[in-house]
């Protein structure tokens, strides 16, 4: 959905032009992508995750606290007139969730399983052109610190994606842990910047002059990342501390839980990815449409104030332009005096009806020209 | 839902109370809000309506456009970092409704009809304790200007009413052009301010003594509200000018449109009634529920630009004070190896499942812990 261009020029065209990454959803659109969101909340639901809604904004201390720190320059504030203090538009909905389990929900009997949908503004970089209102739908599964439970959720996303009609659908595991916990052990503190940096590149150029004692094993981790079973099979060979071998058993645990549980699953692994998981502490995820390499989800173990927890958040935005359209609603054109039972009737066959609001309107043109499938005349249906 | 008095201290308290009017809805209320927002838009989908989602912010000069303009003083702005332009939270969804319609979708046939849902923005009053998140979810009506269109988005709001099960739903007309048709030909223009006002206060000695010589027709407009019936057969007594007459003869049609389409609707008029209907021009309503005053919407006809239009706006929070409440989902408890068919078949049966996060669970115990109704044992739930 890009500007105007197909309108001609109109009095208020300049006034209406939305802020870049801001946009309407027209008809369709906006049914599919509400479609879409009751389907995945849906599922949520059928697994045991409750609903919960925060609100849009809140004090910025409180949005930005802990783990919503990592989205400080993301963040919009503004002044609130009554209480005077600094207030915030959420920018993600997690720490929210992780709030409303410590303080609403903390005597909630744990494992908790919570679910959220709504609306997050981030403030976006000037000249890159993407959402700035960007849709999120998820769940958090707090208490428990176990691979079952991050198979659990991981697990609930492709279900949830298998019922919208996404196929092909990839889940990149990874677990900055293992590599961060190789890399601090040998590396000094200030070397480890630039080789963090050649890492995230895929730079094995770099990593080989930067890698000092432990250069074979990273270039082993970043030869690694692909396939999960081929990853796992190199990163079995790998001689891991103490140290940082349990953050490897709990990769294939978590793994071997997950095709328990979705045998079918599409899995690969990348131990050398850190990008945007600043508060993570164990398995994260990242959700990608086979066909595109665009970002449907993302998730991860954290730390919910002091409690375990893991969470999935998917993005209906690109969810609906990975999943098939949903087939519209078939419109019938009814008289004005058609009766409430003739009405319902049609309801219940799955019409939307349109209604004539004059007596004499022309039944057959009046359907045509409201793009309408069906019109209603003696009692039955016509197809147009 | 005040604040945490029922939590422990705890030391993100302080952090985490939210700014008034702004609450988190939690497990059942959040649940109960989505699907009365489902409900309802179902409501508008079946009848035609569709859906349309604008952006929670746009430039200012746009949302305040027009009879945006009446909101100014409830709007929170903030600066885009991106563009240097002042940008603005909605206050509320109807202007950005009809500039869709002005512009994205100046060519769509008319009779236009177009439904909405979400959360608007509002700095409130210091002091009291109103909501500042509003959900919204409306229907606008777009192209013609007539009693049946009028009628057609009323009895639509009420069918939506209907449908969340809330009873005894009373819909309050009212003509602000008739009323003040009548002042304007006969009250100097720095004389009618006193004049609405006392009105406004229902004041009968103050409308008398300020009234001048249309002080009878005025007290009897007032005497007038009520049942829709009584209100009208007084205001047939009136002896209206040319000028007015055509508003009390559109109640008039409205009304009996309405009453075509819905025989039992509850109606009462009041033809004294001004107050928020800033940028209105013809028929006006507030939607009550009858055991309480509170508004569950409001609505009316209006200009789109060059447009006619009539719309409904619904307010969720408060249908979702007046509805009962939806039954919750069944929650059985299932141990980690139930076979997937097993639970697809407790899915459609209309169970919510929450599975064990280990093997040796001790499942009855846990289920009751976990505030579930049922347990899966041998084959076959248990209810508890």
């Amino acid at each position: 959905m890009s500007s105007f261009d197909d309108t001609p020029a109109h009095d208020m065209r300049g006034d209406a032009l939305l802020p870049s990454g801001f946009a309407d959803l027209l008809p369709g659109e906006a049914e599919a992508e509400a479609r879409g969101i009751a389907c995945v909340m849906e599922a949520f639901s059928r697994h045991g995750y409750q609903r919960v809604r925060p609100p849009m904004l809140e004090f910025e201390n409180a949005l930005l606290n802990g783990a919503g720190s990592a989205l400080q320059n993301q963040t919009f504030r503004l002044m609130d007139p009554n209480s005077h203090r600094m207030m915030a538009l959420r920018p993600d909905m997690t720490t929210q969730i992780a709030r409303i389990a410590q303080i609403r929900l903390q005597d909630a009997p744990r494992p908790l399983r919570l679910s959220y949908s709504g609306s997050c503004i981030v403030v976006g970089t000037p000249g890159r052109e993407t959402d700035r209102q960007v849709s999120q739908a998820g769940i958090e599964l707090i208490g428990p610190d176990s691979a079952i439970a991050d198979a659990e959720v991981v697990a609930l996303g492709a279900q949830a994606l298998d019922e919208l009609g996404i196929e092909d659908v990839s889940f990149d595991l990874s677990m900055p842990a293992l590599a961060l916990g190789i890399i601090d052990k040998a590396i000094p503190a200030k070397d480890r910047a630039a080789l963090l940096h050649a890492l995230d590149r895929k730079d094995a150029g770099a990593v080989a002059e930067l890698g000092g004692s432990i250069a074979d094993v990273l270039l082993t981790l970043l030869r690694a990342a692909g396939p999960a079973d081929r990853a796992l099979e190199i990163l079995r060979g790998l001689d891991l501390s103490d140290a940082v071998r349990p953050h490897f058993e709990r990769l294939v645990e978590a793994i071997s839980a997950l095709r328990a549980r979705r045998p079918g699953i599409r899995l690969t692994v990348d131990p050398v990815e850190f990008r945007g998981w600043q508060y993570h502490t164990g398995l994260c995820v990242t959700v990608f449409a086979a066909g595109s390499r665009e970002e449907l989800g993302r998730g991860g173990r954290y730390l919910a104030g002091k409690e375990p927890a893991c969470g999935l958040t998917l993005r209906p935005q690109a969810l609906l332009r990975a999943a098939p359209l949903p087939p519209s609603r078939p419109r019938c054109y009814v008289p004005l005096d058609i009766s409430a039972e003739a009405l319902s009737g049609l309801h219940s066959q799955g019409f939307a009806t349109v209604s004539a609001l004059t007596q004499d309107a022309s039944v057959a043109e009046e359907a045509q020209h409201l793009s309408c499938t069906h019109f209603w005349r003696d009692g039955a249906t016509h197809a147009l």
